[in-house]
């Protein structure tokens, strides 16, 4: 029974290949993670454990794909960032954003135990994830992008812990504490956690501020003086890679270190410490101690 | 600290919407298993176990997606299928296939345990999944791609279970066994089979021959006299459906059974005799006994 | 000088072939021609002289593309239709939409002084037009789509004959007239038309009521008792056209005179009594008299 | 009658919103040119009018769209150039690609007997053109992108003018010569027209040699010391262009002279003296003497 009578339905299949030198960003996001977290009673507004478990998920991701240069997470939300010179399944679209959301929720799966012990997991709250695909052009606007998502993760941190110590601690009811934050600004929310509660927001820890970073850690570099150069260097055409350099660092990444970091990703300091990230060449490996 | 310097970075994502009125298969495929079941020694050609993994995972998503109207299942693909007038996600692309992807890989993992209990999960070797989606303007494409999986696992697995017979039970090595098989067709591996090891490829188990086919159980109809007409139906456009309907038709598939089926869906008789499937129309539920 | 450094540009051209087995609709707008009608002192609500353009240029893009099975025009748009089984230019979009706008430009310069001899053309006042293609995956919507033109032409037509009736004959301002109209049904402009004017509407000419469709013209046949079955035929796969038996029917298409006729395109009666339209098949050649 | 019914059909419409802060280059070329340059007796290996009359074209172009920033031109086809900070039509594909084709279109034809009084157009040989927009993420890629297009040029040029030189004075057949050229390099062919012709191939005319680079005319500027911070610029995301800054530039360009060059656009030293091309901000006017 020969198959060529059918053959032709693969001509639907369209292709997907995304732009060339482009910065690749897979946002993931939780699946219905607000019932989710009703049910296995994570702790408000921050669980660590939780937490932990998305960055231990997203780590292992990093391990898998050396061609991911740096990663970013708050809350049920992870992005993944592909290089410019990245030539992975052919840059398609659907191979790379399935291929993530994938290992992301094997891993998620199963490291759940070791993260949330005394609760198994049940269907049909079985943790999943959807994801996509975007693309930005220039190194200004992928910072703008990282930037955009740690501001989210402030600005949503500052509500949701003024929000549930006023809950909490105050003894409001969830409606009463929402009506009063309704309108107010950063200043309000950190004036009602200090003179009511006596909590100072800056001494919240870094993880729940800042989010979480993941990347490869080589020796930080001293930063330079003209930064403006260093992008340059980014948009060199992916063509000048042959796929033998590619294959060879691709090893050179798989022997660094993934590290989660909870630390400023707007301004410059960190990517000037980092260059690799941003050049997609791996620096110096760490001396070992 | 507004967000409103960054956001711009949200114009970066594009649209992805899926041609309305066509049927949507998501296929996805194990990552890496050749591999992989070598690393937890599957058994060859066939390991029940695996499929009977692969059967209960889709069995989940088909239950978490009444939208869903059929799915098929051979070795480690598993092909979904929604129907033309399916509105979920806004028939966003991404959305439907990383959750399709997300929630298999999910219940996959979380099953693993049950039918390979004597074979923990470990990594590097936790399994994931790829997937895209394809759009097929037609009941007859639809049909001629479902034919297409479908031959392709009765090729494969009668070229399988020849090859591994002659190496299992005729001594032979892998290369000499790939050797004579070069340029067989079907007659010639049926006959290997029936005169050297006495096997008749037609007693072989129907879930190898034929795959898995899954759908909700109604009561089986007779087939029509005009099946064209029917055909014609499915074709109407998605708007005459109002919301309140589609949520209607949601509530009565989820009351049906799915069930895994391995049977013939190359000629017109499975569909004549389960309308349902490509009227998106529930049928009758069965009286229970 | 070798020009492979900067081959690698090639490589940003991004795929856009349509959907296999659809239809394809390249519908083309007159850019500006508020204005240009102004300017060149097109006359109110219809101009005879313009609309005869329109269909001229119309019909020189059939002749050239024998892939297109028919058009419509109305006002300043016309929509042009490649059947599902179509692969001129591989069905590369830009190729498909490019090519009928300019030819279509083309001929429209080129026949201007023909039906505006007293009008010559001078830049910056150049007619020209932009397109775009859509595609529609079964015959019913293709239909739908073409009764959506000639519904609007229709809704526009009544207006505007009651409208500049009303301020040429009735010497209304044009925002009295606006005014009045706002809010009226079809029978109310009818009532207008007939009892201050003495026109009746029905008794306009077809080419404004209706629009120009061109087909090429073969033997009209006899309503099929079942045209169900012919829709069918339309989605047959173009795979199973070969490229000689695509040659051939080209050249049968070339030999059929293209017509232009303001007939009702809604009902069944159209398009059953010319099945070579929908069936992509040519019909019988008219006999010489 | 009201068209609710049918206007689903809109739905069918997919949006073709190209990527934001990205080059977009529109590169047009004549649909069977080699025909009706035959047809037309156009004298080889280059025609003067023609060439003429496709920049007198492209220049209409220009003038019409202020958002373009430069256009180059050689044999047939024309690449015209958008900022990436270009909102022209929302940055749809189809709109800017058919606006472009037909309006250069338009003005072809119009101009033709301007550029060849003596060879009235007739159908059908209309000349035609098609069209396609390619985006290019960075402005060194856009670059590259040109110096392909030039370098294309030379050795095109090249090689015709060494070939018609072998057959019309040399007395060659097209095949000997064609023949003769087979696998020489541009030495070779420098040589063949010196020795033989007594032709110093760098005395041909610039435009025969170098294409034709359009671009609106402001004063000269001397080459910068650090051009890359130029660059930097450019990459800027458009959302922080308001609506009434876009309107202002446009209107400053449009007062700007759209001058024909035939020079090198590989080196720096064209966009070093000529900022505003890839800045996207208009220079100083020059003073009128």
């Amino acid at each position: 029974m020969a198959n060529s009578r059918f053959e032709y339905v693969k001509d639907f299949e369209q292709p997907d290949v995304l732009l060339p030198n482009t910065w690749i960003v897979v946002r993931i996001d939780g699946r219905g993670f607000h019932k989710l977290s009703d049910h296995y009673a994570f702790i408000k507004p921050n669980d660590r454990r939780a937490l932990d478990l998305m960055n231990a998920a997203a780590v292992e991701v990093m391990k898998e794909l050396p061609d991911l240069c740096i990663a970013y997470g708050v809350s049920d939300e992870y992005s993944f960032v592909f290089h410019p010179s990245c030539q992975l399944f052919e840059r398609r679209n659907a191979k790379l954003v399935t291929t993530i959301v994938s290992t992301f929720t094997a891993h998620y799966i199963y490291l759940w135990s070791t993260y949330f012990p005394s609760k198994p997991l049940h269907p049909p709250y079985l943790p999943s994830f959807d994801g996509r695909a975007v693309i930005y052009p220039s190194t200004r606007i992928l910072r703008d992008y990282m930037s955009w998502r740690q501001v989210d993760c402030h600005i949503n941190n500052l509500y949701n812990t003024t929000f549930w110590t006023m809950v909490q601690q105050g003894g409001m009811s969830n409606t009463d504490a929402e009506q009063e934050l309704k309108g107010t600004v950063s200043a309000d929310k950190n004036e009602i956690l200090f003179k009511r509660f006596g909590i100072n927001y800056n001494n919240e820890e870094e993880i729940y501020k800042k989010g979480s970073v993941l990347y490869r850690q080589y020796e930080l570099e001293e930063p330079k003086q003209a930064p403006a150069s260093k992008e340059d260097e980014v948009s060199l055409p992916e063509a000048q890679q042959s796929r033998s350099q590619q294959d060879k660092l691709k090893k050179l990444r798989r022997k660094a270190q993934v590290v989660v970091d909870h630390v400023d990703i707007i301004k410059d300091d960190f990517w000037e410490r980092r260059p690799w990230i941003l050049s997609g060449r791996p620096g110096r490996l760490p001396v070992q101690s």
